[in-house]
C-alpha cells in the first residue's frame, strides 16, 4: 500500500453497494476514511455493511460521493447528490461517459428547486470509470484491491473546478488505481473497441453454441472457453451500456463484420482464396502485439518461465515454494492444461529481472524447464 | 499414467517433428515404444532427437505412422506412407479432415506405381485430430503430456479395417487422450464453430487494435486480452485450415456477422433499441452454459474457491502449501488481478468433493475466503 497519498481522513458516500461500489467503499475504509453507503436494494446495503464497507447513509454531509449504480440511473443520482449536499464532489463509475455527462448537463440546465444554480453544481461533477470488474457481480464479491494497479479514467467537463478534480484524483489514488484523464467522447470511442465490442463478440460466439448438438460442444477447447468467458454477462446492464454508446459501438461492429464478411466471400470463391485469411491473421498479430503489459493495469512487461510439472499432488505448491525460496515474486501464472490432475506445463510470469534467477534456481532443484518467452 | 493400455512395445514413425508430432513421439517414448522421426526441416528433426523423441527414420518398417505436417501436405504424406510401408497403419493430426480424406481417396484412385491397390491401402488409413496445441509452435515446446485428458477425434473412412481402427485407438490411448469417433464431415462442421470461427474472430478483433491510438490501448482489460490471446497465430497455417474447411467456416462467419449486424442496426435506430442487445447477451449466456467441464478435455465439474491474498511475496506458495497439507488437489487456478504484485483474489479450482474440506482448512489457517461458485 506504499506510494499513495496520505493526509487526514475524508468523508465519502458510495451510492450503489454492488460489486464496484462496495469495492470502492472497502478500499476507502482500509485507508481509514469515513464511508457511508446507500442502495435501493436493502440486502445489498446490509451485505456491504456486514463486510465492513461502511454504514447506512442518513444524510450526513461528505467530501466525495461515488455514484456506482447502473448506467441508466447514473445521471439522475449524480444530479440528486449535487443538489443534496452543497460541498461534495460527485463522481461516478459508469462504463459510458458521454451520455451520462450530456444528461447531467441537460438536467442542470432545466429549472430546478435546488438552492444553487447550474454554474455552481457543474463545477463539482467529474465523470469517472474504473477499468475493473468481474464476470459475476454483487457486494459479496467485492474486494478492496479491486482497483489496485488499474487505470481509472476521469472525464472532466469544461466547467469542472480544480478542487473537484483534485478530490476525484484523491479518490482514484486512495483506491490504488492510476488516474487517466480524457474527454468523455474519447473514453466512449476507446471503450467501444476495447470493451463493448469484445463483449458483443463473446456473446455472439457463445450464442452460436446454443444451436449445436452435444458432440460439437465436446470438441471445444481452451480458446473457445477464453473467448466466451465473459458471455455470462447481465443482459440489462449491457443493453444499457450498448445503447448508451450506440454510434461508436455500431461503427466498431460494422468495421469488424465487414472484414469478416470479406473473408467469408473469399472462402466461398471456387477454389477458396487463402489470401484474405492470411491478411486477417497477419493484421490480428500486428494489433495484438500493440497491447500493453498484462492485467490491463499499469503497463509492465513479464517473462514467462514454463515449467513441466509431473502429475503428482502438491507439485504446484512445491514449485511456488521453490520460486519463493529463490526470492522471486511470481506475478501471475497459467496452468496450460490440467485434465483432472495437475499435470502439464505451468507458466510462471515474473519480472524480466527475475527470469534468469528463477530458471537457474528451478533447474538446480530438478525442475524441467521449457524455453522462456516474452509475455504476450 | 495409470489406466492406459499395456502390452508389448510397438514401432511408430512420426512424420513432422513440430509441436504436435514431437509431443506424440515423446508420449510414445515415455510409454516404452520404439519411435522414429522424419522432418523436411533438419533443425526440427535434430531438436526432436535431442529431446529424446526418437531417432531419424531410415526406412524402418513400423506398426503406426502419425503424419503431423501442415494440412496442405498431409494427404500426400499419408499416401506416400501407405505406399512405402506395406503393413503400417497411417493416421494424421491435421485440423481439417474432410478435404484430407477426399484428397487421399483421389490419389489412391489414380493409377499408381505402388505394389498394392486402392482397396488394400485405404483400409490402413484413418484420419485423426488431437484437440490440443499452444499458441507457439516448434519441437522445443513439445511435451509428452500435451494430449493428456484431451479429446482426439478419429474419422474412419467407409473402408477402414478393424485392425487399423484398433491401431489408431491404441495410439490415442497411449498418448493419454480419449478417442472420439465421428465422420470427417461432422468433425469439420464442429471445428468450424469451436475452433476456426474463434480464431478468425480473435484475429479480426485484434486487427481493430492495430488502427487505434495508444491511449485507447491503455484502456484494454483482461477480457480483450483473453479474447485476442490466440491472435499471434501462424498466417500460413490458418490460411491452409480455413480454405480446407471453406464452406462450413463461411457459413459460421455469416451466421455470426448477421446477428452482429442486426445489433448494429438496432443501435443506429433513433433512439437506439436495447432489445436486440439484451437478446444477444441472453442467448450468449445460454450457449456458454452448454460448454462442458474446464480444459476442453474429459468433461469434469469443478468448484471454485476464491481466496483473498495479501500483497506480500510468497503468499501464493503458502496458499498452495496449505491446500496440499489439507490433502486437496488444486486442479487449476486463476489469478484474478495481479497488478505488479501478487495481490488480489486467487481462484482455486478443485473437485466438488474437495471444496468444503479446502474452505474449512484454509479458514482455519487464517485465509480470507470469498463465496464459492461453480466453475463456468
Amino acid at each position: 500500500m506504499s506510494g499513495r497519498a496520505g493526509g487526514p481522513p475524508r468523508r465519502a458516500l458510495v451510492v450503489g453497494a454492488g460489486l464496484i461500489g462496495t469495492s470502492v467503499a472497502l478500499a476507502l475504509r482500509e485507508r481509514g476514511h469515513d464511508v457511508w453507503l446507500a442502495d435501493v436494494k436493502p440486502d445489498h446495503l446490509r451485505q456491504a455493511e456486514e463486510l465492513g464497507a461502511g454504514s447506512a447513509h442518513r444524510g450526513e454531509s461528505v467530501d466525495v460521493t461515488v455514484v456506482a449504480v447502473p448506467p441508466g440511473s447514473t445521471a439522475q443520482v449524480i444530479v440528486q447528490r449535487l443538489n443534496d449536499d452543497q460541498r461534495n464532489t460527485v463522481t461516478d463509475t459508469a462504463s459510458i461517459k458521454r451520455e451520462v455527462q450530456q444528461e447531467v448537463e441537460r438536467m442542470l440546465d432545466a429549472p430546478s428547486s435546488a438552492s444553487h444554480g447550474r454554474a455552481e453544481r457543474i463545477t463539482r461533477y467529474v465523470g469517472g470509470h474504473p477499468l475493473a470488474g468481474r464476470e459475476r457481480g454483487g457486494p459479496q464479491r467485492a474486494h478492496p484491491a479491486m482497483f489496485a494497479g488499474r487505470a481509472w479514467v476521469l472525464t472532466p467537463n469544461a466547467e469542472v473546478s480544480p478542487a473537484t478534480l483534485e478530490n476525484a484524483r484523491w479518490l482514484v489514488t486512495e483506491c490504488g488505481a492510476t488516474p487517466v484523464t480524457m474527454s468523455a467522447a474519447e473514453h466512449d470511442d476507446a471503450l467501444a473497441v476495447t470493451s463493448h465490442l469484445p463483449q458483443l463478440l463473446a456473446s455472439a460466439l457463445a450464442a452460436r453454441l446454443a444451436m449445436q448438438p452435444d458432440p460439437v460442444l465436446q470438441l471445444s477447447g481452451q480458446a473457445l472457453r477464453d473467448m466466451t468467458r465473459i458471455a455470462a454477462a447481465d443482459p440489462s446492464l449491457w443493453a444499457d451500456i450498448a445503447t448508451g454508446n450506440a454510434l461508436p459501438l455500431a461503427e466498431a461492429i460494422e468495421g469488424l463484420t465487414t472484414s469478416l464478411r470479406d473473408v467469408a466471400a473469399a472462402l466461398r470463391s471456387a477454389p477458396p482464396e487463402p489470401e484474405a485469411v492470411r491478411l486477417l491473421i497477419e493484421s490480428g498479430g500486428a494489433g495484438h502485439s500493440r497491447l500493453p503489459g498484462k492485467h490491463g493495469g499499469v503497463p509492465r512487461s513479464y517473462q514467462i518461465v514454463p515449467v513441466v510439472v509431473p502429475d503428482q499432488p502438491g507439485q504446484l505448491a512445491r514449485l511456488l515454494g521453490d520460486a519463493a525460496a529463490a526470492g522471486v515474486n511470481v506475478e501471475d501464472l497459467r496452468v496450460e492444461h490440467a485434465p483432472g490432475l495437475p499435470v502439464g506445463v505451468i507458466e510462471l510470469f515474473v519480472g524480466p529481472e527475475s527470469a534468469g534467477v528463477l530458471r537457474t534456481a528451478l533447474a538446480e532443484r530438478g525442475w524441467t524447464l521449457s524455453d522462456a518467452a516474452e509475455a504476450s
